[in-house]
């Protein structure tokens, strides 16, 4: 082991909360555990409560020690959905993380490890400078989590599997429930500038082809990703082409598709003044307003031959699919994982990274990854979009988004049909 | 076996589908090929394609001929959710009756069998005293089914606790999610007038002890069902009391909640007319505008000490929670075991009949029910609500409503927190 300097240190988790973000805590505490430690290099584990927000506190309130935490103990919060430290939306500028650095130097904190999105990056990025420029040693890594699977570097991410695996089960009950009264439903899913977990609800469709016809395509018959120009125009008359042949049409759309200007579908559908957020954005989540939108929009446009009003339903995939307490065991095991190996990058002397994943075989039924390290400012504050390649024409994924989605989120049921 | 009439018998599938509805279609296939079938009393057996509505077709277009389907095939289907057949909302009057009587002369049938709620218990009733009046000899059965649980006579229905599992679950991961994050969470469930599924939502609190105080109960903090007349103001206070304590609060609350006059509060609380149905009914699952007007209710009405405004989420329970494509053991098995029993009522020499499940044991681990037979009169059209012995006070369910649901839904996870 490289000569370290001793310290405490500390955890937190950050943003919208993942069915596996405590088996990345879980990790990084064990991880420690087994290195620095047990080498005496780190005294004290701390948990940031609420994170950063926590963290920042001038009393002791907002840490929480770890360090003599029971075993038996921390299995049973690894496996639970949601973030057990508690979670902030907090976006720290550099004066805020002049606080955490602060703290940092008040609580002898040597080691700082934050599980989080691009912008979780960017604050482990901006602390670790601030540390380096005022001489305080402070080693920083960023653990990836965000079921948006938007960070860059990363094959994928942390969450995201156990979201999608959410979403392929209920759009294959939903799909089914479709077909057995008809008509047309409208399936909202989470993700405001990524698609990936919108595209996953093609994971539902099981072995069949893709990228046929969407009226010979197996449900759901549309996907709709922020990465693809939505046109309501062509929306209407891909939903008609659907619904006159097979009587329904079963359709995932993304709650922040957009128009060609890049401007946001949902809000121009909303009937009244959605709330915004502290980043200055419409809050889309939780509210039902995009999904009621484009049933309006369905049943007020479209005229289907024979003149009868088609029966059109509407669901916003709301909270639940981030935190659905059952996860895809791939995904358990990588957030771990990626936990582990911070604690190890931080054993082997870096002074900081970003871990991410790598895929390192996708044999059929021999998928593999790894961990790896990319810099924090190559991760920080960048989003990763679905890429051209995993998009079929404008309301469908290809085969390769399939091949690539399909051996994180587990076994699926596979049903028969009459 | 008594002397019985020999001809072809009729499986249907109606209203909304459920995760093990075609549980029942398999038990009723199973059952006839085990003894009608086996003593060459029926000779065929169909499938209705959309319930009645098919079977009243002039053509034979809406008649599937099961006689022939392999076990393996009828294996998968059973394990399948929704309506395998195909659903209908029809709701047959007696005109609509003489038609299905026609039909069932037409076809040689001289057995019926209808897996659907309380307005399949009445058409059978009907079409049963019509075959008698017009001495066409017609067995007429009744399977249960229905996620609401609002069928008389039944300990609870098929349908229920694999829909009851979903929303326990779901709330376990949505309340874990609030903990992490704060601020204010509701969740709209699906039952318009009977609310056991939202009262399911108690689950999610694991062992720990009912009927305390809200701000001292484990999440979810507040439940309305439709039974207990709602108030704005009540809840406004429920919320603010849960809120000042604990700086976040989780709700259950029905779609069909109902102020002290008996009328809806969905409707009150939208923006904009939803659309009605053809029983004349506000459509209300499948539209966010209920958890959107509470929501709105709370951001505008509740002024917390401090005055900062609360983070306020609404999710509406969508079609996911009755066709999750993994239901509960308990519900699997019992599904399949009233359709089977109606066949055996059938051979039986059973003239008519609605098949109930009776509990027979709620010992701990030793739970048991058996299937029995009620009058199709006595169940059809019937409503059944919450019991009073189930609530406790305004906003929440009691110990007994525990009990009682608890093994219904199989094994739930039991997590730990920080």
């Amino acid at each position: 082991m490289p000569d370290l300097v001793a310290g405490n240190a500390v955890i937190g988790q950050s943003g919208g909360p993942t069915a596996v973000i405590n088996q990345s805590l879980a990790g990084v505490i064990e991880g420690l555990r087994a290195g620095l430690a047990a080498s005496g290099k780190v005294g004290r584990i701390f948990g940031m409560r609420h994170g950063v927000r926590g963290l920042i506190k001038p009393s002791t309130d907002g840490l929480l020690d770890l360090t003599a935490l029971d075993r038996a103990k921390l299995e049973a919060i690894a496996r639970a959905p949601s973030a057990a430290l508690g979670s902030t939306r907090d976006k720290p500028d550099e004066a805020y993380c002049e606080k955490i650095l602060d703290s940092c130097r008040r609580n002898d904190i040597r080691y700082f490890f934050y599980i989080g999105g691009n912008d979780s990056a960017d604050t482990c990025r901006i602390v670790s400078e601030k540390a380096s420029t005022s001489s305080y040693e402070l080693r920083c890594f960023h653990v990836p989590k965000t079921i948006d699977n938007d960070l860059v570097e990363n094959d994928h991410t942390p969450g995201f599997p156990s979201a999608a695996r959410y979403v392929a089960l209920a759009l294959m009950g939903d799909g089914l429930d479709n077909a057995s009264l008809g008509g047309i439903k409208i399936n909202v899913i989470m993700g405001r500038n990524a698609g990936f977990l919108t595209a996953a609800a093609a994971l539902a469709r099981g072995d069949v082809a893709l990228g046929s016809a969407p009226q010979d395509r197996a449900a759901p018959h549309l996907i709709y990703l922020p990465e693809v120009p939505f046109s309501t125009d062509a929306f209407l008359a891909d939903v008609e082409a659907v619904y006159a042949k097979l009587g329904r049409c079963q359709i995932a759309v993304s709650e922040g598709i957009r128009d060609a200007h890049g401007e946001e579908i949902g809000p121009k559908l909303m009937r009244w003044p959605g709330e915004v957020d502290a980043h200055g954005n419409v809050q889309l989540s939780g509210s039902g307003a995009l999904g009621d939108g484009l049933a309006d929009l369905v049943k007020t446009q479209l005229t289907p031959k024979g003149g009868k009003a088609p029966r059109v339903r509407a669901d916003t995939f709301g909270y639940i699919q981030r935190c659905w307490p059952e996860p895809s065991p791939v995904d358990r095991g990588e957030a771990r994982a990626v936990g582990r190996y911070a604690a190890e990058l931080a054993a082997s002397g870096d002074a900081s990274a970003s871990v991410i994943i790598v895929r390192t075989s996708n044999a059929p039924d021999a998928y593999r990854s790894d961990c790896a390290r990319a810099e924090l400012a190559a991760v920080a504050r960048r989003t990763r979009h679905v890429p051209p390649e995993f998009i079929s024409g404008t309301n469908d994924v290809s085969a390769a988004f399939h091949a690539y989605c399909r051996p994180l989120v587990g076994e699926l049921p596979k049903f028969e049909r009459l």
